[in-house]
């Protein structure tokens, strides 16, 4: 498992910035080659290699070295914790919230504050 | 609509620290003070108002101030842009993992490579 609090972080930092998620929306159609992921990118090559690094070191993306050809992809369970916490997060508040829709309905009586 | 891009890196980058998943967890099962909501949590006075600031200005929190006494509450849309983002990316990378394996089960010889 990968769901310690420090790769939580990694997690979500490694969504946190624009040219980040566009890389990963780009490589959930499939691998790509870092040129092919990052085209039309308005950031330069020194900042493209510093978010890769953040996606590798966040175990969201592979890198593939074929020669000169650095071919990225991504890793099946690289975002599962960010998805889990998320979703349970969703259900406590969810949770939370039909109680207080159930007190509220009920006419908020029932000493249940 | 709070799904700019700006937005979206506020939210993760909110989500990216072990102090402010616990402050929002606890506010998951309610309303609480400043104290109630960082008990035990070992950090300085001044980091907590750190974290409470970006989980303000990330709009997954508000705050209520009755005389001396902060209460916090999450918004109830604080993360909605972050969870689609994440859905939307899931099922972009679920499709394409769906191609793949129809593509694998009918022998990889259609020549859809």
């Amino acid at each position: 498992m990968n769901s310690s609090a420090a790769q939580l972080d990694r997690s979500f930092l490694a969504l946190s910035h624009p040219v980040r998620r566009t890389i990963l929306e780009r490589l959930a159609h499939g691998p790509a080659t870092v040129g092919e992921a990052t085209r039309g990118v308005a950031v330069s090559k020194p900042a493209v290699t510093k978010h890769l690094r953040v996606l590798e070191d966040a175990g969201v993306i592979v890198r593939h070295v074929e020669g000169r050809i650095h071919r990225l992809a991504l890793r099946v369970d690289g975002l599962v914790d960010a998805e889990s916490w998320l979703d349970e997060y969703r259900s406590l508040w969810e949770a939370k919230f039909d109680a207080v829709e159930r007190h509220l309905a009920k006419g908020g009586k029932d000493g249940d504050t």
